[in-house]
């Protein structure tokens, strides 16, 4: 099918197919959609591309992306540099900063230990964790990798690390979501929900 | 939210949501996927954008996207040139392509006729089709437009507009799709399964 395609546009298509959760259908759909575009709209889109590649690094301090050499975070004189959320992605740290509660400061690990798929506690930004706890000036380290399997696994097994430092270690409440229905909660979630009840 | 993200990777994000079909989250995780992409490889995409633009224009014949003068279906001397296949988009050809069914070459408009989008048969690649019958090789022209309000109504324009050139011109079946379920099937369609029946 398509093989009916021309060159370059076959070429656009397979650069749509290899991003995640497009399939064969809807990359032929976004790249007719680039075709029918503006050219100038087109080079927008080609440049931010290469742009993102070129400007974007690592924050010096909490490895998530920045185009300076610390992360808007990292150089804010308001935030509380004394808490660190360690999160599996920036797509996470963005999520906790949409909260608008926490004030603290982030690290970003860049992935999960996966042993099946070879990424081990060297693969992640995990020795520039430990370099940020040196000076003594954290007291809390909070643990927001997902409740997965994977997660769990990297969230144990940073915390057994950085328990000889002496350093608070805390771990994101599981429970029931807000605005869910305690009828279709699944029952590992309800009974972490009353493992973890609170006072009212 | 998406404030947080760095000005580069942002200006990725809303390149991005632009896209048809792909909402803010959806964005932002192909965003972050070109980010962690290897260079060459995102230079491959940003590339092939441009080159898609520059390199693809249409067909002399059909109006359809080629990256040369002819697109493959009028340059090829095995295809039957007595018939027209007229589609809306690019796309619906491929579909039709994909059949293997289909002999003939194609005319592709480029959109409906739709008065509320302001879009009238000026709009669209109509006189390209009226010139091409003009030499008399033609014997049939198959109305392949979406069986939509607009295409139906495009069909109908172009079927009178070709009538006094006195050429075949047909429309494709509609009934119930192969592998469909009679129960589940709309009114209308059964209705018109049944108008069109044919003898075993």
């Amino acid at each position: 099918m398509a093989s009916y395609n021309v060159a370059p546009l076959q070429r656009l298509v397979e650069q749509f197919e290899r991003l995640p959760g497009i399939g064969g259908k809807t990359a032929q759909r976004l790249a007719y959609f680039v075709l029918n575009m503006p050219e100038d709209r087109a080079r927008e889109f080609s440049d931010a591309i290469m742009d993102a590649h070129k400007k974007i690094h690592r924050c010096r301090i909490c490895c998530n992306f920045s185009d300076q050499e610390l992360c808007p975070v990292c150089r804010s004189e308001t935030r509380d540099k004394t808490t660190i959320c360690v999160v599996e992605t920036p797509r996470d740290a963005i999520a906790i900063e949409g909260t608008n509660e926490y004030k603290g400061t982030y690290h970003v690990l860049h992935g999960v230990i996966s042993p099946l798929n070879g990424i081990g506690p060297d693969q992640l930004c995990v020795k520039e964790l430990l370099s940020r706890l040196n000076n003594g000036e954290v007291n809390e380290v909070i643990m927001a990798t997902n409740p997965s399997v994977e997660g769990e696994a990297t969230a144990m097994y940073i915390s057994r690390l950085l328990k000889p430092l002496g350093i608070k270690i805390t771990r994101l409440a599981y429970g029931i979501p807000v605005g869910g229905d305690l009828e279709y909660t699944d029952y590992v979630t309800l009974a972490r929900a009353l493992e973890g009840r609170s006072e009212l």
